[in-house]
């Protein structure tokens, strides 16, 4: 008997992972949460029948979430992570030595618990009680509203924007991580897929550029995703990742990110160009 | 009532999409060939149950097999495309204005009947009965034992190595395309899924390495197929696509192609350039 786990990742397109196991299936106050286990990805995290990550490509996404805007801050100390409640961008973030404190706040602790129990390997640094970083479980838009010249870097690890990260999508926000950052600061968000959340990406893009000099929009590619190309935008004050001089900065542990793609990830093929025009 | 048709793209993966209407299915002497209408991608062209092309995305894997390797070449008049039947690459390579004269060998005469009807847009240099495009219905492989120090650029645009497309990923074939190629020529194939075809991808790589003093590896964003990405090799005897200077170069009318892509595309990430040592 085969057991195949579906996602409809539009109304018309859907992916099967074939399943080994189910490990775990709940509800939160927020989400629907279950860990699947799968002969092609691993073991996988859904929320609300949406793939977020896998054991097999997770890296590629948490890599790409921390490692482009943190390696875009000449000397990031203070960094927030909103939501990102695996813990995967938290691993990653804590690699940059100089980085005296991450703050995460995420609004559903059970996603934490679950993670820390079904998904060590990337809630790693959350297991380790890693002293820099400062765990909250909380909403993200109300810290948001209190925070003001407080980060260099912050990134916005959130889900689809339905539920819970629906918030996570508006001007509002935007303004507020523009007050929450210093004066130098920049911050990323995960803007979905660029063929299939078009409208969505343009907005975003909209948005962010009205507030931030600098806005970047980067791609990786992530088969877990619709159509395996998934993009992230980067609105910053002051430093653009395309002039920065990552000679002196260190060689990571990474098994996507390279100093290389840095740089090549921004550049977008013309059908993405024209649509953030 | 909602019709989908799945592709079982690994033994443990599919991707299923909702069907409008179905609008060939026959078979010829070398294997199944389906046109599907769908609402995510449009028009499909599917053979022996794979995914091969769409209206939706078709333009980046024409534009990326042919302008790559063409703008690598400073000056390419003579082309041979292998494979191809569905006529995409061959419309990609009559943009370049200096090209005399482009081959085409497709062993199944089906397909290009087929395309020709139900895929215009694709097939439109066929159609068109561009002067330049000399189509030949055969062996591919055949008549590269033949060819000598012929061809400036051959471009490899096969389906899957099952099937009629398996004698095209074999040593014994590059040896026969290093020795059609005049003596700075260089050809390009499509090298399947970086994720999903791993040992294949290394296989071709180390025998295209062996032959040609310059090999290279890009990438594309492909939707339709598994992953999302698709890799394409280059195999040079001269000219390095990452050395090329694209200044003076024309910019041809494309929506996924550009000068900057050119080289950003050859930027690997660590689990590939690892993979690839």
């Amino acid at each position: 008997m085969e057991l195949w786990f579906s996602e409809v990742q539009t109304k018309n397109l859907s992916m099967s992972v074939r399943v080994k196991e189910t490990l775990y299936m709940g509800k939160s106050d927020f989400q629907d949460i279950a860990v699947v286990d799968t002969y092609e990805f691993g073991r996988m995290l859904v929320l609300d029948g949406v793939f977020q990550t896998s054991i097999f490509d997770e890296y590629i996404y948490h890599e790409m979430i921390a490692h482009v805007p943190l390696f875009t801050h000449p000397d990031p100390k203070k960094v927030l992570v909103i939501g990102g409640g695996d813990g995967g961008s938290i691993r990653e973030v804590v690699k940059h030595s100089g980085i005296k404190s991450v703050e995460m706040v995420e609004i559903d602790g059970l996603v934490v618990e679950v993670s820390k129990k079904f998904l060590p390997e990337i809630s790693a640094a959350l297991l380790e009680n890693n002293p820099k970083v400062d765990l909250k479980i909380g909403d993200g838009i109300g810290h948001m509203t209190k925070a003001e010249n407080t980060y260099d870097v912050i990134i916005v690890d959130c889900s689809d924007p339905i539920g819970p990260g629906e918030g996570l999508f508006t001007y509002g926000f935007y303004k507020d991580i523009y007050k929450a950052l210093k004066p130098d600061g920049l911050f990323v968000q995960q803007t979905e897929s660029p063929f299939y959340h078009q409208p969505l990406l343009q907005r975003l893009n909209k948005d962010i550029k009205s507030l931030f000099p600098i806005t970047r929009t980067y791609l990786a590619n992530i088969p877990l995703y619709p159509g395996g190309a998934h993009s992230f935008t980067i609105g910053s004050k002051k430093y653009d990742p395309l002039e920065v001089d990552l000679g002196g900065a260190p060689d990571l542990n990474t098994r996507y990110y390279n100093k290389d793609l840095h740089k090549s990830c921004f550049y977008l093929p013309n059908f993405i160009k024209e649509l953030l025009k």
